[in-house]
């Protein structure tokens, strides 16, 4: 392979998706709904087949009235009227948006400023690139653990770590907010504490915020958009999703919204990755926007998933899996202190053996095969200085239905 | 932008489509059929949304019963049993599928041999790995063209040029067949010289046979598959599409067939793209390769382009626009030495002001304004070199319903 990609091996996803089959296991790994997506939404597809016209290319940078629903869903939320034409860009799924954005603006030689844990698929466009990644670890403050319960709003990124890792070379910093998988919904002030570093940095540095769990937040904590920040619309590209917000991850609709000129120059670069997305599935998701009612469902979505999360971290508690109550997203962090393992145990049922020097892959294989229920182990999140991964943990996802997260509860109920 | 992204513009697409749009021009441009696609292709992607269980992510490098479905339907023209697991990638299009393929096997600084004129896709994915283009470029053989029909089997490629163009630094060679804009359907004996040169410089070469338009060839002309070549399975990576065979550009489905070790590298990396592919359109395009009749239904498709060929081949005759008759794909090629441009015809009417000093691109903008009738230029698919390029041809496309190609028939009468 090309020097860039032969680091790439098979991703953390291959050895928990078939592992978990292999095992007849209760999939809490991959974030994936296991139900399916709203009627409306699977109607505006069957539609848009049935009804015809919409099975050849569409325009390279988003369909029309894909980027026109979108603008009339978000520019609310921006507090600015968003151009369709020139400030959206729709990607093959939050993925290629990211990946398209990052091979725009990245150059050999960049630095790449990631918060740590990190979705790990932000890796591979900035390697391509020539981009070095530099790290700056969100981390749990003990301190606040004492008798209040355990949050993600107790996982902070220190602000002199985060002003030591910006150097002249700083061109991007990715953030994900909500957090996957710590859950973290980022406060107003920490946001602002980031803008100002960025903004003491000077005009070259472009901020990525990931918010594709933008609409999954609990317990009336408040989801703040970074682009809002004043000042920060002109270097910020805000990426959103589909799949997690309509339960059809498979669809693979994402998009990119920003400044005209960035947008501008990431679609020239999405012209030679897949030229256009899929036609159908973006007049479907736009049909699916212009529900009259769509911010009600919004907000249903959300109430949905915080029953699902409490009925999760229940079991976790119950489980002695002490865990990290999120404020977003569809994962919880559970502390597997309290098992011991012996001698082999979670290496020897390794089927790609990946991670057999890591305690929480072999925790999380070992949860597979003995408990019957599949995580994802958060190191495969973090980079490879082992020192501050905290391998305690395994990431559950609660999305999923009733039957299934009740089947996990009887099996980890198992570990007490 | 990144530097390497930097020379990316709009591309030729971003001119000619909405131009045809503009001026309610019949559009015999980009290449994407105005008819629905077969009703069974429909059909199944209707149940697989219906049926439900299709609506999250798949398998990243393919969906299990689509790899399955192409190992049965390609292993007999490849001359062996096709490892759906390891042999086979499925991709967003053929672009993605390229743009993969391209990004695992090309170093900064590594040579990559393009065939003049070439899909101007190839070139984004080549700068951004770093690769450096080389040009070998076809040549219509003007002896041959007294007397006989003008034909896509005399445009060659020169053994001497070609030889010439392989260096120490050679990493890959992309051809394409049947062959985009020209029509040509390479010979057995054309295609073991390009293995030749191949072989003669060493094993580090790959071969990407880009080969979307297989199914359409016309006149008994046969298409042979460079993979199997002799020694040629285990360096060549070829390039299939269900948008061309099933009337579904826009459904984005393509895919990569090769020898474990290039497709592993591609899998890797495009883990990192979209990540995987939307899977309704995998599981509906499965279906309908499964189909027990799907021989007859290749055969068909190229018998129903053999008639659209000849009936748009017999417009651009009778309107003195002496064609190139093409022995595959859905395009030919329009001489339009004819026509004279005058002052600023054609570039008085440009929307985004590319190529103004290029005749095929003003002709084509002519034609699209005074004759409705619009085509795609051919110096898009040169490099920027304009001595090579034949600037009196203009390419039009026939994958249009027989409405379209009598509505074109009737404008471009207008030139007599
Ligand atoms: C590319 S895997 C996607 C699933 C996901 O978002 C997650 O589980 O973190
Ligand atoms: C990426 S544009 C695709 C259309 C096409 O294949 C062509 O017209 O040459």
């Amino acid at each position: 392979p090309s020097k860039q990609t032969s680091s790439f091996g098979p991703s953390v996803w291959l050895e928990f998706s078939p592992l978990a089959i292999k095992y007849d296991s209760v999939n809490l790994g991959q974030g994936f709904p296991n139900f399916e997506p709203p009627k409306f939404v699977k109607d505006a597809m069957i539609k848009t087949i049935e009804v015809g016209g919409f099975n050849q290319y569409t325009r390279s940078p988003g369909h029309l009235r894909l980027v026109k629903a979108l603008s009339s869903v978000y520019s609310p939320y921006f507090d600015r009227e968003l151009n369709p034409m020139t400030e959206i860009m729709v990607g093959v799924g939050a993925s290629e948006s990211l990946f398209a954005a990052i091979s725009s603006i990245v150059n050999k030689g960049d630095e790449v400023i990631l918060i740590e844990p990190f979705f790990d698929i932000y890796i591979g466009p900035i390697l391509m690139a020539g981009g070095i990644p530099k790290f700056v670890t969100l981390k749990e403050d003990s301190e606040s653990i004492n008798g209040a319960p355990r949050s993600s709003k107790n996982w902070k990124i220190n602000k002199e770590e985060l002003a030591a890792a910006f150097s002249d070379k700083t061109k991007l910093i990715i953030i994900n907010n909500p957090h996957n998988p710590v859950g973290k919904v980022y406060s107003k002030e920490e946001l602002q504490e980031i803008a100002d570093v960025v903004v003491k940095h000077g005009p070259n540095t472009t901020v990525i915020s990931d918010e594709v769990y933008e609409w999954m937040t609990f317990d009336g904590v408040k989801h703040h958009r970074f682009a809002t920040l004043p000042g920060m619309w002109d270097r910020t590209i805000t990426i959103g999703s589909a799949g997690k917000t309509f339960s059809i991850t498979g669809w693979k609709v994402g998009w990119c919204i920003g400044p005209a000129n960035i947008i501008g120059a990431i679609a020239n670069t999405h012209q030679y990755i897949p030229f256009s997305v899929p036609t159908p599935t973006q007049e479907a998701v736009a049909i699916a926007l212009e529900q009259p009612n769509i911010k009600e469902y919004f907000v249903e979505l959300a109430t949905m998933y915080q029953k699902k999360r409490d009925t999760l971290l229940n079991t976790l508690t119950q489980a002695g899996l002490d865990p990290v109550i999120p404020e977003g997203t569809y994962f919880i962090m559970g502390d597997t202190s309290s098992i011991k393992l012996q001698g082999d145990q979670g290496k020897d049922t390794s089927i790609t053996g990946m991670g057999l020097h890591l305690r929480d892959w072999n925790i999380a294989r070992y949860l597979t095969t003995e408990y019957g229920v599949t995580t994802i182990p958060p190191s495969a999140f973090y980079c490879d200085d082992h020192q501050k991964i905290p391998e305690n943990f395994v990431r559950f996802t609660f999305c999923k239905d009733d039957v299934t997260l009740q089947r996990a509860h009887s099996n980890l109920l198992k570990l007490k």
